[in-house]
């Protein structure tokens, strides 16, 4: 029997780190299925339809919602972000692990679901909002205002911190990836998510009759 | 603010490995605090006061039970074992973590005492009884009446895997030891379990206010 997978929630404001926390945990586990939102905001350059996103028109986002195609959304900016059930659900059964990185709307969203009990969340703090200040701009691709926008977003993000099981500060990121690496390896070897062990403490058990 | 110690529970059948793995946890990490269990039965070669057992008259040991100076405490084969109250809460107040060796009985009161949110439990489990079985007439110093009767107590003890929080099969040591330490590093990351964090964020939110 294979395990049933777990839901690894990643949130932080942006620039805290998160993205490039995730790249590292699928290349470091490719049996890791990453969650790809989707979302009604347009494509920025070198963004790629079904990579960084799922780009939908608001009526088809909606029809996804109404249709209970989405495991959570919320709306942030105007545009609409979500996570589609169904590739989830799937990879829950086939025993694989599914990374999200996705705000603490859609963390709260899905702790609060059917699938609660599966989650794992994740919340990675940047060691100061200089430093974070210093990351967004280092993009240099978004105007002051946008910037503005999202340093209030980050705020609105870091103070929910507290829902979450683990937190990491970002001090630096192979010690903050080693740390993500930890936990997800330690979760895999709780008791109910080894479905196995049931099986293997009845061969045991035929062991001690067979003596 | 120095977190709270958490109290890491390990138990396994006799010979699956249990002793080997605490001795290495506490030599990777001197910081932790191995809780010494308090017993009537007699030191056997070797042993010393203090270090395997505090070695008490059953008298002394009932006297402290009565006093509410035992954690938990359990009869084996005519001999009480428990686990003295006092360092347990001076190491969790200092912030350190205490390792307990203890059988099922024992994790199960402590689980279920005012400290069980703080207990983090592993149960080790064999990779065969027929290696079980090596394994204890390996140390070559036990009858085959007790032998038989440590059989007999490893299987009450295996049906108990399913009430601890993870569990390790021990095939190799040093994969078992490889996830202990994940098991314990990835606890301490519990949000619930780093009350620096409170005074981090409020940190973080001195600097939004001063932009």
């Amino acid at each position: 029997m294979t395990r049933k997978g777990l839901l690894l929630i990643l949130s932080s404001p942006s620039g805290a780190g998160k993205s490039t926390l995730a790249r590292r945990l699928m290349e470091w586990d490719p049996s890791l299925r990453f969650s790809v939102s989707a979302t009604t905001r347009p494509p920025r350059p070198g963004e790629e339809n079904g990579r960084e996103y799922y780009f939908r028109s608001r009526a088809e986002f909606e029809a996804m919602i109404a249709s209970g195609g989405m495991l959570e959304h919320a709306e942030v900016f105007g545009n609409l972000y979500g996570s589609p059930r169904a590739p989830v659900e799937r990879a829950m059964e086939e025993g694989r692990d599914t990374l999200f990185d996705i705000d603490w709307q859609g963390g709260q969203q899905i702790r609060n679901s059917a699938l609660g009990r599966d989650v794992v969340s994740v919340f990675v703090l940047p060691p100061s909002i200089a430093e974070l200040d210093r990351r967004l701009r280092g993009r240099g691709q978004d105007s002051e205002a946008v910037i503005a926008g999202r340093m209030a977003k980050s705020r609105d993000e870091i103070s929910h911190w507290a829902e979450y099981d683990y937190v990491i500060v970002n001090h630096d990121l192979e010690t903050a990836f080693a740390e993500l690496l930890t936990i997800l390896q330690a979760e895999r070897m709780r008791r109910d998510r080894q479905p196995g062990l049931a099986d293997f403490v009845r061969g045991l058990n035929r062991e001690f009759d067979a003596r």
